[in-house]
């Protein structure tokens, strides 16, 4: 039987305190909005960390290690994932630097994003080269790839990179929709990604910007999971009458899958379908 | 703002009380049923009419007008869809009575198939001529059809008829996805029939069988509407624990809208954006 997968996306790149008092910055207040959220039924996190002074992305790992103690601490088998992201840091030491961590504070799996594209004002770079490297060190150290897809291209690279076996199944990929330069909230573009993922792949979709209600829903209905979460859009929808909070977005997930009777799926079960080592409780 | 039409389904010409004692087959039953739904926020009911005494489906115009008095009586404005179908009828003079109906008791609209297709037991035919036959009486008696497409080629069908002048605008398409031998609950099919939706047309998505369930969730997502009802799926869902009740359907339907913030289509305003005639109230 089908359960859905709830990838939390709580801060992101973007958002700003002057944005949106709603999103989490520091660890203190992002483990405070993961910690109301687990109890709604969310399997993994998809971490984004900040510098607690200025509020800007940092690539630093001790910022991250600072989120996931807070975490693990009361939720240790909540699947944690690391941003490589290159919006901001172009250089391969510093995108990789949360797959340095070892031991305990180690995340389960880091975002992979199979290359590169325009947002609406900035370009995102990611060479062919960075992207195996990243691949290859994530392989290396044991973490599993939050595969990100903005475009159908980035999926063939992705089979590119599981025939030169830089990735490994079963493998969990997450369909970016919305953003103004890639793949848009449309039936075709994600047909076309849903009909050629490879064998053996989890996938969820990410509604960004005002169709992340929509494609909330559309999650629940065709897809194994959805992401959701203030790093996607400030709003609770396209009329802007409402900010959004993690803990409410969530919910709305959660309140639509209980009235359908769908399960949602525990980090644990999650652990278990993407072979993620299980941590001790 | 996007308003959500529900199109109920409740009867249909194919289960049994035999099968389910939830299916209304007299037009009491039918009206009750009705009754009970519009207040969870119905915007039109696509009838079938059966015989009182076998429960078999018939296209005698007495039944129809009798649900319809009832209906009508409680609830003037309610868009009521009278059924075309050649499944257990072949003869046009047959499949066309209900749109002799005449004054008050007048259908809204009434069901046309844009053509031949198979069930998963039996053909349903529609020959060309036989939809051209019935476009025209709608068109002539002023009966708004509800177009039902099974494939993209029924919706290629559908535009040579627009260009015919044999329908007009505004369309209100019903997408059935879940049969055996048409479209199936698939993004791409779906997605097609989506992008090549004539100008100036609302369409809801169906889901046969086992489908209902997601396909509903889909339909808030991308459709203008959805259909639901017994007559789609006896079931609550595929796993088939639960029967469905016509109401149990619809409030599925209306909770989801409700938390997601999406406001059903009153009966009024479908009148309004289909052009159809104001009942007196």
């Amino acid at each position: 039987m089908k359960k859905l997968i709830i990838n939390l996306a709580p801060t992101g790149m973007v958002p700003t305190k002057e944005m949106t008092v709603h999103v989490p910055v520091t660890p203190e207040e992002i483990f405070n909005d993961v910690d109301k959220c687990v109890e709604l039924g969310v399997s993994m996190v998809h971490l984004h960390a900040r510098d607690d002074i200025t509020g800007n992305p940092t690539y630093k790992k001790e910022v991250y290690e600072r989120i996931i103690y807070k975490i693990r601490e009361k939720h240790p088998n909540l699947v944690l994932v690391g941003s490589t992201s290159g919006r901001n840091f172009s250089e391969f030491e510093k995108r990789s630097q949360v797959l340095d961590i070892k031991g305990d504070l180690k995340p389960d799996m880091a975002s992979l994003t199979m290359g590169s594209m325009n947002f609406m004002k900035v370009s995102s770079v990611n060479s062919p080269d960075m992207i195996q490297k990243l691949a290859y060190k994530m392989l290396e150290n044991g973490i599993k790839p939050e595969i990100e897809i903005f475009s159908s291209g980035m999926l063939k690279f992705t089979q590119y990179l599981i025939k030169k076996e830089l990735l490994k199944p079963p493998y969990y990929i997450n369909v970016l929709v919305g953003n103004i330069a890639t793949m848009q909230d449309d039936l075709l573009d994600i047909g076309v990604v849903k009909a050629n993922l490879p064998e053996d792949s989890y996938f969820s979709i990410a509604g960004l910007g005002k169709c992340q209600k929509d494609m909330n829903i559309l999650g629940m209905a065709v897809a194994h999971g959805v992401r959701t979460g203030v790093e996607d859009y400030i709003w609770m929808d396209s009329r802007k009458k409402e900010y959004a909070t993690n803990y409410k977005l969530v919910k709305r997930v959660r309140d639509v899958a209980d009235i359908m009777d769908i399960e949602t799926m525990k980090p644990e079960e999650l652990r278990n379908i993407l072979d993620l080592e299980k941590k001790v409780i």
